[in-house]
């Protein structure tokens, strides 16, 4: 439990897997920001008898969640790219912060959830109202609403990878 | 990345994070089997017109989802149950094996993503089908669906933290 004698401590880092970092975020906030942009703009109109109402994303509860995880992720993904940065700029001046490997942890794995179940709520409210809908020709807002799922799946994945590395860098408890 | 020499090699650990971690399992293993027990014997009819329908939860492709994740997690749980039920008894046996850390980070890692779809499928699909079908009588199959669905979660809560515990295991790398 206690921290390591300084003889024990690991080595300074090197940039690698840093940058990997950095790319995968980079990749993940491109792939939200486009899910946000089909999804926000996403509307459609929806005739039963004699009346035509407007359909928005604002109307399906599972695509809130979903524009809820998806601002979450981007102000998260902009908070790393920002720290990652910072980092370079830091050690390029000889100093030697490592950033926060516990927050990096926390911060990805809470993320990576929050991300994956705003797609799998999107995917299966779609999936299931498509049937109850079809009558109504909401088909190509439903699409839409695949699409921005599909995206913000593709994002959860850079951001379980991102996880995955950042539990390798955490330090030892034991 | 090479091994750690001999005398850098961590002490064997103690019981107390295995057990904490069997613990866990246990609770796991019994939010999934409640679960699928509300899961699968859920069932509704559904009067349209003259007819009757018989509801099921295979009639709806996110419950379906739902039942994958949760068996695949029982299927889990129960071999790390057994591994750490092995374990003990080969220590008792004076043997210093530890398990499969690699194997344990993963697994907790991947088990944990597929319970949190398949609970926010779950949730997203009822909530946004529970307005489409109100008028036809089918509100204690979606509220069954939910209690499914919330069971679920509480497992997947516990896989989380067990994921964290595994994360913490894990040998470093660099």
């Amino acid at each position: 439990m206690a921290p390591l004698p300084p003889s024990m401590a690991p080595p300074p880092p090197s940039m690698a897997p840093r940058m990997t970092a950095l790319l995968l975020r980079v990749l993940t906030f491109a792939f939200l920001v486009a899910s946000l942009a089909i999804l926000t703009t996403n509307t459609s109109t929806l005739e039963i008898g004699d009346e035509v109402f407007k359909i928005r994303f604002k109307d399906v509860y599972s695509y809130r969640y979903m524009l809820a995880a998806t601002v979450f992720g981007i102000a998260y993904t902009v908070l790393q790219v920002a720290f990652t940065l910072n980092h370079i700029v830091k050690r390029n001046a000889q100093t030697s912060s490592d950033g926060n490997p516990v927050f990096d942890f926390y911060g990805d794995k809470v993320i990576s959830y929050i991300l994956a179940t705003g797609a799998a709520a999107a995917i299966g409210a779609t999936k299931d109202m498509k049937p109850l809908l079809t009558a109504l020709g909401v088909n190509s807002f439903l699409n839409k609403g695949y699409a921005s799922a599909s995206l913000l799946l593709l994002g959860f994945v850079c951001t379980a990878m991102l996880s995955v590395l950042s539990s390798y860098a955490l330090p030892k408890k034991v």
